[in-house]
């Protein structure tokens, strides 16, 4: 990867690199100043975050920079030496989120940039208060992960020539959006087609909310895999939650104590894998001889379950590394190769899986 | 907690706050100047950590600046908006690093301070370019999870009036270092006289580096807990490590492969204990009918664990928020109550301990 160079502005640099569709609009901070009704420096404080423009004044100024669609034609060099990735997630838990922290800086380590970590407490979009931090440190960008921005944040960051893009989305990302994520359709498709050549006949799933687009993909590919098979599925036996381990373990003991109950589990995360393994221990069925289980993520500490997970390898790290590079790219004006990108996701076959137990009815 | 206000450099301010035994000096920066030969804007630029001064002028400055203990009153306000705050971890592993993270960040939320995190990839001391970074974005504070700095990086800090507070260090801080750790030779102590008191004789105890001070201090736990049952035990049941699962899974296989096997052992971490667990599956054994295990930490995930994880509870989400507050207070150019703090570890029984069992030779 190439160091980014602090973005010269040159007049040969697109205006627009986010949204390639919408024309490049030259108005002046000057045009800005004198429509808003302000100073010239008074606008470039509003651009660079800075705290001390009254709030009216600076929402002014926002709304006829968006109205204008005003771009600035650089970010200019970071106020505090050494460049900053702002890096926001939903909510930090368990190694999913330390695979991405660590995708994140191994491609940072070579541009000695450091990363400016946000937990947006579970919020699926982070707040003004940080957005204002963001306008105010100038980071190279913005990764945003299973987060999303309003449009009015967008706005802003694109004023500013910040890139941001997303990873492993929440839902849809507005077109023009940059977004990494992996093929959750296929992972769930695999998942379950496995579950199926073992024979088993009734197999639940357990995604994550019903309002998160890779939870949904998930699910549709655990429908596909059964349709293709020419094999009917049980609504009941779809479940969404969280993709914790408690909501993994309160939907398995439901599940598994119907006197209809499933003998094989796709779980949406490896750690509700874990909350299904404590169902089953707790209700005296043995893995995988009494229940088959299949995990999603497969984070390094799958292989360390008892029994080792069998699950969905997707491959954070890289994502990680691809939302960052693809972030640089944006950052030094350049346009990288594809602005959505999914990796592929694959089946690891471990100990958690086995052929239909005899005498369940399918 | 109080905000802390930036600091505005009065003179009722102590110069020296983190290391109070050092009589405050009041060289001034024109003086420093002229001994180094330089502008005052040098010397300046140097304080700020710019890029755009010679590597041996810099170096003069240092040593001028050094000798004369020179310490800025303030380290003025961040040139980047909101106050950021330096977290650096010699490495990101487990939920280990995340409860350090969630702690650190719940008591910088009230401030809209944000965390930029740094990963030393296993190094225990932080380089020159992530302390060339902090010096240019001038965060509240660094924050030091077992990693160290050499004396001329705490002189580069001090000078500057950052503060820093060692977190759970690997070795024993210098004088005047502000620390917060966990007492960790009375969890090595409760956790082997648990083990004794359920009647084990053979005792093993899989600990982390030799050289990392909390590691030295369980083992010495562990000793004393023997010596004061009136029982002797086998150095060769003494083993170091690291703090990870394959570290635990390899000395559980030879441990328990000796034909005068331990019938339990105590880990030093909970991510070593499930290396130990995998072990014990292995070979046939029965945890906790044939052996008893008991980690370390306390993370959310040990109580997930197959069986239920006995363990001891290192409050590390407090220890992060009391480093996180006493680093606070030295920015505001106070002194915390204390400079080094360590909070109480206590044993959390669950499912991985039993009484020796019967036929076992002691």
């Amino acid at each position: 990867m190439s160091t980014p160079s602090v973005p010269g502005g040159g007049p040969e640099q697109p205006a627009d690199a986010a949204t390639p569709s919408r024309p490049p609009r030259r108005v002046t901070i000057a045009a800005i100043a004198a429509e808003a009704g302000v100073s010239v420096p008074t606008v470039s404080k509003v651009l660079n975050g800075r705290s001390d423009v009254a709030r009216a004044t600076r929402a002014r100024v926002e709304e006829v920079m968006a109205r204008h669609q005003y771009k600035r034609r650089s970010r200019g060099p970071s106020p505090s030496g050494p460049p900053l990735v702002d890096l926001v997630f939903h909510e930090m838990e368990s190694e999913w989120a330390l695979e991405i922290v660590r995708g994140v800086e191994t491609t940072l380590a070579d541009l000695g940039a450091s990363v400016v970590l946000t937990a947006s407490e579970g919020k699926h979009r982070p707040g003004q208060q940080w957005l204002d931090g963001v306008l105010a440190r100038r980071p190279l960008g913005v990764i945003l992960v299973m987060s999303t921005l309003t449009s009015n944040q967008r706005e802003q960051l694109e004023s500013r020539a910040i890139p941001f893009v997303a990873l492993d989305t929440d839902g849809e990302p507005p077109a023009g959006v940059p977004a990494v994520g992996s093929t959750n359709w296929d992972g769930g498709m695999a998942a379950t087609r496995h579950l199926i050549e073992l024979g088993h006949r009734r197999i639940a799933v357990i995604s994550g909310p019903k309002d998160v687009l890779c939870s949904r993909a998930r699910v549709d590919g655990f429908r596909s895999a059964h349709e293709r098979a020419g094999l009917g599925y049980d609504p009941d036996l779809i479940r969404w939650g969280d993709f914790y381990i408690a909501g993994g373990y309160e939907h398995a003991m439901e599940l598994l104590s119907r006197p209809d109950r499933p003998t094989a589990i796709f779980a949406g995360a490896d750690m509700q894998a874990v909350g299904v393994l404590r169902a089953a221990r707790e209700l005296g069925l043995s893995v995988p001889r009494d229940l088959s289980v299949v995990g999603y993520d497969n984070l390094p500490l799958a292989d360390w379950f008892s029994p080792r997970l069998t699950t969905v390898n997707q491959p954070l790290q890289a994502m990680a590394k691809t939302a960052t590079s693809m972030m640089l790219t944006l950052a030094e004006g350049k346009q990288p190769p594809a602005l959505r990108v999914d990796l592929a996701t694959d089946l690891v076959v471990r100990e958690s899986t086995a052929p239909r137990p005899h005498g369940v009815r399918s």
